[in-house]
């Protein structure tokens, strides 16, 4: 229904003028753009670092903002957790091996919504205590899924790849060039060799360490990485509470990681699927007025572009409209076409 | 880096021909194009349906084929789950009240990865079992999520708003229009009124049937929507478990797309943010040189349309291009813009 509102004309001008006026103009232009880039070479750099940022190698990017921010907050609520967890200890039944690291682990267990149940609140405090922890647990897990996980796996593409031609050498450009286009299958790859690498690893530890049975083992780690946690297998060791802290994290993050990846994957599918579907579908009349969006009787190849980025779903009227608008405010020689003076003008009213 | 491929010209064309043509073609092309519309009414049809999905009250809408799909999984699962579970139920541990709905509650408590840990699997068999049942259950769940629960919300969103203004009288299409302007703050509103019900009821429930104190249920309440599931509180009368079937399934699912809607508020947040951004800060030269699609030296508002989109980060230089290698298939006379005699050409041959 938005999608009516393109008929309209949304530039009210006699498109006569601006085919007169143009071809002169465009003369100018041409001319002046080099220059004026010499002129402001700051905010012409700002304007790069908005529209596509670039991968850098520096200091600065390997230590990504949004991943810091996420480690900074883990730790502040490990920290707090332990803290009230140790004030509390008294109130938290169950098997215990050392004040600060049965802390540490039940606050993981119950942040990572694990829940064994080895180790359970016993009074009143204790019990909201853990509802709290609980609720903020999984909001901070969703943080890290969201912010910093991604990051992680990214970074460890490249090891993949050079893994992988570890035979002939690969120039860091051709290992950037490989991860740009099979993006989110290499996702995928480093998220499933984590995940057995972890699982092979949790097994082989329960088994030696807590002397669980190599079925036993391999339940407990199933029940543990999906957050399950039936609790009559658990981590009871000393060693064993030590390395869960660690491996109970991890885990659980990297198969829902692994699921998220999943789910990319088939909105991905379904993306290209309409595209094709899009690409392929006969241009009709119908579409050709439709697609006329200054209303002038033509369409170029960015309305054609504005047309078919909206029957993809890519974009919505919203944003077409929003930057008609802005286009109309800039355009203040209402020519239909935006050029040096349009900005001279726009910009100093 | 993408973005200075914009600068190569993309149709070579003498402009001028363009403009010399375009008036003529203008006068005919408004002519054709509605008897057009009425010679192939199908057709059409067709298009509208791909480009903006109509909201109808039609019985189709009602049964949301994703939503049968997901539902239909659903019940396939927790069929297989509890026919599973009910064969090997003397493999399982704990406390019992009935065979078939033993198996059921297990089943969900598993799926939903709770895992109290009030019925554990007690042989090989059944611990694999309980295995595959959770990691099948996560993707379910998640299936759930990204069909399902979205379009429940939706539906109840209607119902509302309608009680928001039950005391004057509000007609359909001003329901549609209040949420689709405020769509993502109600879907947020709908998850926390139902969560809130949910906890209260399984509080209530918890505290009568089960005869837990308020605090124990409130506490089961949060331990069992988070799926933490210690299991030292849990359903163990038949009313209970019945009960838990439905109530934790729900309130699982609720919890998890109350998070999901609150990421998303995050999200369109920093877009708007961005957005913001993009439309307030000021168009160079160098923009203008960049926003120039067709190379004709004229940034008309559709081009302007296609630059912003990108730097908002809408869109990529790979959705251009693809679409520009379309437009140019189309474009046989080379002309610059699309015309009936284009579409017949390209079409036929």
């Amino acid at each position: 229904m938005a999608d009516s509102n393109i008929k309209q004309p949304l530039l009210h001008l006699p498109p006569q003028t601006c085919q007169n006026v143009a071809p002169m103009r465009r003369r100018l232009r041409r001319f002046k753009s080099a220059p004026m880039a010499e002129f402001f070479p700051g905010e012409i750099n700002d304007t790069k670092d908005n529209q596509s940022l670039p991968r850098s190698d520096s200091i600065l990017d390997k230590l990504h903002p949004s991943f810091r921010k996420v480690m900074f907050y883990l730790v502040i609520y490990l920290a707090i957790g332990t803290m009230c967890f140790y004030f509390v200890q008294n109130q938290i039944e169950g098997k215990k091996v050392n004040g600060v690291l049965d802390s540490v682990y039940f606050c993981v267990v119950t942040m990572t919504t694990v829940g064994y149940g080895d180790l359970v609140p016993d009074s009143t405090t204790s019990k909201l205590l853990a509802s709290v922890f609980v609720f903020s647990g999984m909001a901070l897990v969703g943080l890290v899924l969201s912010e910093g996980a991604d990051y992680l796996v990214e970074k460890q593409e490249t090891l993949l790849i050079k893994a992988m031609h570890v035979r002939r050498k690969v120039s860091p450009s051709e290992i950037l060039k490989e991860i740009e286009t099979n993006k989110l299958r290499y996702k995928c790859l480093v998220t499933t060799v984590s995940l057995v690498v972890l699982m092979v690893v949790g097994t082989v530890f329960l088994a030696k360490v807590e002397k669980l049975s190599t079925i036993d083992a391999f339940y407990c780690v199933c029940s543990t990485i999906t957050t399950l946690g039936y609790g009559d297998k658990s981590f009871s060791t000393r060693a064993g509470r030590i390395f869960a802290v660690f491996w109970i994290l991890t885990s659980t993050i990297c198969l829902a990681q692994f699921f998220l990846y999943v789910a990319e994957v088939n909105t991905e599918k379904r993306r290209k699927e309409l595209v094709q579907l899009v690409l392929t579908r006969r241009m009709t009349n119908v579409d050709l007025e439709e697609a006329d969006l200054d209303n002038d009787g033509l369409v170029g190849a960015a309305e054609f572009v504005v047309y078919k980025l909206k029957e993809m779903g890519k974009i919505n009227q919203d944003d077409v409209s929003l930057l008609l608008d802005e286009f109309e405010n800039l355009d203040v020689d209402q020519s239909g076409t935006l050029s040096t003076t349009d900005l001279t003008l726009a910009q100093s009213s």
